[in-house]
């Protein structure tokens, strides 16, 4: 991109505009959930489907009139099985928890799987069996389901698509653009484990450090937070592809706010942050699969604090920052030693397939 | 297998026991929608789930309590465009009837995209237009999506998963095992031009007819069906893989009945025939995209036949056989010849990846 390119769409996001999708071709970037996946849904899928509910750009559609919440994912993590967790888990946790973060409680999942001639049926069987177990710890049923199989090679063992449906919570007053300055950002559990945990799994690096995934169903979390601050909860996201980063990014634009994160408030893994450093990464920008960003009105934030920790699995959240006015649109962090510098959507793809 | 075993399952076929998931790697005849997927689906998939609306095995799955019914479909289509259609139009049409042959007019669809690495924009772009084309006519709106991205070579241009959602109609009493010996088999178009379409596009045969796929949404001849017929339609599905007969014989097995086919009123298109019976293929198994099996009660048969016919691109609708109370789960079919020959589930795959 040229440079005055570059300066115009930097003003462009700072007005709130929507980026557009110019790239000649699919790159691994359009999958990582950062500026690349975000110009391909403005300025391709949105417009395209022009729907209500995909202008929110929410983690989950609404269908008002039926009360229920809807969302989909597809699963390509690599490998498929990972300290912490397996594909089959990660299917069920990642789909359950958009819903979860849009105030929707989960009640059904469907389940659709690419599978790769030659795939071992004990292998089928432990994901199938993984899934059924993450399912029952969520308490969603499967409702409907369906396999394709392609030929060896074409694709990695199996590909998984998940779409969940949930009821949407009387509690919830959630709206992607309802973030006010003043608000708290909170976040429910420690940051990086599971991007860091695949990363190291893979073995192309030389570190041995004990990283499991967080891969977790929200639902627990999203519920105590409507419980201890009803309307003054403002809007949740699980930060998933692209971490924490990302998605203050989004939201920032989204309301047109600023938003200021306290580096040293954030709860890192003392292994993750090490592991990070070595391969030259933000565990703000690595992926989770079992922690969401909340933001609060200031007035119930302690207490909406106290109830997520209450919850087994989020014990080390954290109230991490502050939503201002100016300037709206970036996100900047507070470092360590005083400093502040501009925290911008992830470019490029540092950690591929890692969802 | 060995001769006792086969024997054994044909017994246990017949008193409509569950097929067992035996096999000790995945083959592409697991995505043929035969034999091979109904051992894995009864095998492997419902006993690991449970969950009532899996234990029905239909089309869709049905949340009473919400009062919605709910589906899912990957596509994995080759060539993913092909006369008459395309990847993205498939996915659109593919899911909607499932819901449509459940009773339920589709409301709202997402949809999850893996795509490959180097994927041209100008493809993605002419897809995610044929999408949102075959949903407007479809009727329902994309309100929820995900995007993925996988290495070049490990996904061949797309896959594409898409879940519908859709509401229960009050006149639908529909039920897999709701058929009834005296009930009359109708099928809504002439069969096997989609997946024919599909071999031919492919160029691996020297056969350069002019066949188009049939992929259609269904819910206008659904609509028909339950406006002519209320309660007397006692079941619908759509002939995807494995076609009409592979419908049949599921449901002549899940409704402990028997069906007899009359080879000579299925409707097949005069080059489709032409062409089956170069490849050695039977029509009866070929993939449909837009063609639905009824089975309605002998007194409105005729009725639901002519409204039917009365759906633009449902002209050629045809009463093709009847159901019978032996030999259960069993179909039969009256050959030209006064004949007649057993039409089992579909072994193998003849036809891979053509949805």
């Amino acid at each position: 991109m040229r440079t005055e390119e570059r300066v115009l769409e930097i003003i462009e996001t700072a007005r709130g505009k929507r980026a557009k999708f110019r790239d000649e071709r699919v790159t691994m970037a359009h999958g990582a959930g950062g500026k690349a996946t975000q110009s391909m849904i403005e300025g391709l899928f949105a417009p395209a489907f022009a729907s209500e509910s995909l202008e929110q750009l929410g983690d989950a559609g609404v269908l008002p009139e039926l009360g229920v919440a809807i969302t989909t994912d597809s699963f390509v993590v690599k490998p498929i099985r990972f300290p912490g967790g397996s594909i089959g888990e990660l299917a069920v946790n990642g789909t359950v928890n958009d819903l979860a973060v849009s105030g929707a409680r989960p009640r059904g999942l469907t389940l659709s799987m690419v599978l790769e001639e030659g795939l071992q049926a004990d292998e089928l069987r432990s994901e199938v069996e993984a899934i059924a177990d993450a399912a029952r710890r969520a308490e969603v049923e499967v409702v409907a389901g369906d396999t394709k199989v392609v030929e060896r090679g074409h694709a990695d063992s199996m590909y998984i698509c998940t779409t969940g449906i949930g009821t949407l919570d009387p509690r919830a007053r959630l709206s992607t653009a309802g973030i006010r300055p003043g608000d708290r950002i909170l976040v429910s559990g420690r940051v990086g484990d599971h991007g860091m945990a695949i990363m190291l799994s893979r073995g192309e690096f030389e570190l041995g450090a004990d990283i499991r995934s967080d891969t977790r169903p929200l639902w627990p979390a999203a519920d105590a937070l409507l419980d201890a601050a009803g309307d003054s909860l403002h809007c949740m996201r699980d930060a998933t592809r692209g971490g924490v980063a990302s998605v203050v990014n989004e939201l920032a634009r989204a309301s047109s706010v600023a938003m200021v994160l306290r580096e040293a408030a954030v709860p890192v893994h003392p292994a993750v942050a090490g592991a990070a450093e070595i391969l030259g990464l933000d565990p703000l920008y690595v992926a989770n699969e079992g922690v969401l960003v909340a933001f609060v009105a200031a007035e119930r934030a302690e207490q909406a604090l106290a109830a997520l920790r209450s919850v087994p699995g989020c014990e080390e959240a954290a109230e991490v920052g502050e939503v201002k006015s100016e300037p709206p649109g970036m996100v900047l962090v507070e470092t360590g030693f005083g400093g502040r510098r501009v925290m911008d959507m992830l470019v490029g793809d540092p950690l591929p397939r890692i969802c």
